[in-house]
């Protein structure tokens, strides 16, 4: 299932199925994202970052799930809201290329306002 | 662009042509989710549940923004561990609605330890 | 034990009879922090305002853990980093004196980049 | 002002003089809290271990404003929840004695369930 839109219609009906609607707000759903990546987080937290690649080898199942987690509330909160998620990285594709432009950002981490 | 792995690698062209693929570690990523999610979080930060919604209507275009560098930094995650982040969600909702069976979880959102 | 710097060597003493100075670089306990602070608001996590209240009552014995938690990794890195948490926060209520003066900043929730 | 009840009087008149305390919710708290801890972690973001030091030392009045934000927060959610914050340390530290003895611990960053 590669659809975006079907995977956030799988997401909704296991959602209306429990009735939990109700508990989606966008501030409760925003606190259960900060909630769902400090857990992927955790996995990482002692590793520096040549050997957080061991350990995503190492926990990859407990990752994978971390990491639907995070995108089955992003996909709740598109849904409550009503918002394209495609769209919306698109779009922020877009603003980014003008924000990081490949001359000045190629290579670097530095953020924009430091470019 | 509805499909999920399409959306993968403009996420991934966009990175490539900066050379930003060496800063994309595990851990990096991971951290980078917990800045994305907090920046989304603040937008509701003094909200109560119902007013949060009114909050998602006037900083609509903001929002969008952060829910996207959300998916762009999951997509990344997804992109360098060569994670199918589709199947991640279809697995995860399996296991969900075993944890969480219908008749007992229905209209509560107690976790599934306290069910 | 009510200065802070007693509390400090508290922490201190735990860390080095385990020999965990080595972990505590500025990267990892910033992420140690984040999965903290994510723990704390999980508690919270589908209250609204008002219940917020009932559930610190209730989990209370759980709260307090989560709280010391972050000020243990708090006064961890204060002590890595050479810095005096107290003179931090006397300096940061003077600057936001200055962002938030009283006349302006009385009852609202407005941040100040929007009085 | 080394004593902590000092501090937490403090943030409290500074909260007052501001009619703050309404919004002082648990649940704000909390969510205030992640906020601020992120802004600590974006210091670090691509940072490895190592260079988060040096980063530490060349963003170092940023870093301490950070580290007061989240003080300021923990003493405020202390103050509306009547914790004493000083006792929470020791106590959990006790705790950690009992979950991490010295002789399995020492010099492993492994959580105490897989010891």
């Amino acid at each position: 299932m590669e659809n975006i839109n079907d995977l956030q219609n799988e997401v909704k009906k296991f959602r209306d199925e429990r009735d939990w609607k109700q508990f989606h707000t966008p501030k409760n759903l925003a606190m259960a994202l900060s909630v769902e990546v400090s857990e992927l987080a955790e996995l990482f937290l002692w590793d520096d970052n040549k050997s957080s690649f061991d350990t995503a080898i190492n926990k990859r199942e407990h990752l994978q799930e971390e990491m639907a987690d995070i995108l089955i509330y992003l996909l709740s909160m598109a849904d409550v809201l009503n918002i394209d998620l495609s769209n919306a990285v698109i779009d922020k594709l877009s603003k980014n290329r003008r924000k990081y432009p490949i001359e000045k950002s190629k290579g670097t981490c530095k953020k924009y306002t430091e470019l």
